[in-house]
């Protein structure tokens, strides 16, 4: 993503951009409401640069709207909270509408044993059980300020809100609640689980096409939307 | 779809089969109500093809249910009435999570003016102006039977009902109200485009990616599913 970003800009700006993303998206991960920033030092006129980007990129990549922000800002460092949203198709049968969208999750979940894992999660805690690449320096807590669970048909959306996430946490989470809501883990096991500081302790990662990157909260500014599939 | 589907079942029953199916599904077009019938002298458990399909089929393609019928049932001729959905994504900047989901129209749309047009298609009229390739024989008459036009956020849904569609028909009958919607055509000539009986007096043919083939009503059964994009 940022590379095709950064090649559009430098066809339009003709300077050397680098452009900062507020958060991770993987292979196979979508975003609704991804923030980047860059600096440069072209008069573009950036009202009608979003446009213009629209002829550069290719059609999985759009950009919803452009803004002057302060020299300080980092899409990054800035970020105050981001929020995920997480989609399981939970049905016997597959859907081939969703099969790029969700998490196609066959067996029949429990929501309420999933919301009492969910529950344990909350607040801050050390999520280093639930991180995939440590960090190579800084603190593995966290503080998740809210995590929903919400049957809509036969998708169940997860929702999850934190000042900031360690690699593939989010994921994890996800895998964990689902070994929760399918009886294969007992939702008071999370507390202990968290306690261990030891990836091995948590549940399998949830695959990449039912995670999306749906906002960032900086000060005075959210670009939350929620994905097109809600 | 149809030789893939055909393959799976090939592969699973282990004799030649020929499948027909409900509506014509051109390529990038969807479908969640799909129907397709066959014929077989196998004993195969029935409520366990479903679930046999999914592990033959690539992820673009599932299949939801599996039903015995009477001999005499087809699909195609079968059908009492067929159900088509269309998206438009309307807004001036593209959405990348919608690019193969639906058609992005950059230009507000009236969508009162788009109303007045449809309400002139409604019910019993030879199609043929809105008709790509024409039949071999038969009329081209068609009764429309519902075309509702409803804005949800960004996403403006376009479902049409009618006994039976020609090549094109929704696609050629959205493209013409989209021009409609976009001042570029008066709403009130609907009429003298019908009676022309000519595809030059209609509009352009919207593109397949919006397109989804919703459901198909037979007596005593109907296979509509909502799109998941709504």
């Amino acid at each position: 993503m940022a590379g095709t970003l950064e090649a559009a800009l430098v066809s339009l700006l003709r300077e050397p951009v680098a452009v900062t993303g507020a958060g991770r998206t993987d292979a196979g991960v979508h975003a609704s409401g991804q923030v980047i920033s860059f600096a440069t030092a072209r008069a573009f006129p950036f009202d009608r640069l979003a446009l213009a980007l629209a002829s550069e990129l290719p059609r999985d990549l759009s950009v919803r709207d452009v803004t002057i922000v302060d020299a300080g800002f980092s899409a990054r460092f800035s970020a105050l909270e981001r929020t995920y949203v997480y989609a399981i198709y939970n049905r016997r049968e597959p859907c081939a509408l969703l099969a790029r969208h969700a998490y196609h999750v066959w067996t029949p979940l429990d929501d309420e044993a999933m919301r009492e894992a969910a529950a344990a999660m909350l607040g801050e805690h050390d999520f280093r059980s639930f991180c995939g690449v440590l960090p190579e320096s800084g603190p593995t807590i966290r503080t998740v300020r809210r995590l929903e669970i919400e049957r809509r048909g036969d998708v169940l959306r997860i929702e999850i809100c934190a000042d900031g996430f360690l690699h593939r946490m989010v994921r994890t989470i996800v895998g964990t609640l689902v070994e929760c809501g399918a009886g294969r883990r007992d939702p008071a096991s999370i507390e202990a689980v968290i306690a261990s500081r030891a990836r091995a302790a948590a549940g399998l990662t949830a695959p990449p096409q039912g995670l999306y990157l749906a906002g960032v909260r900086y000060p005075g500014y959210d670009s939350y939307r929620e994905p097109p599939l809600f």
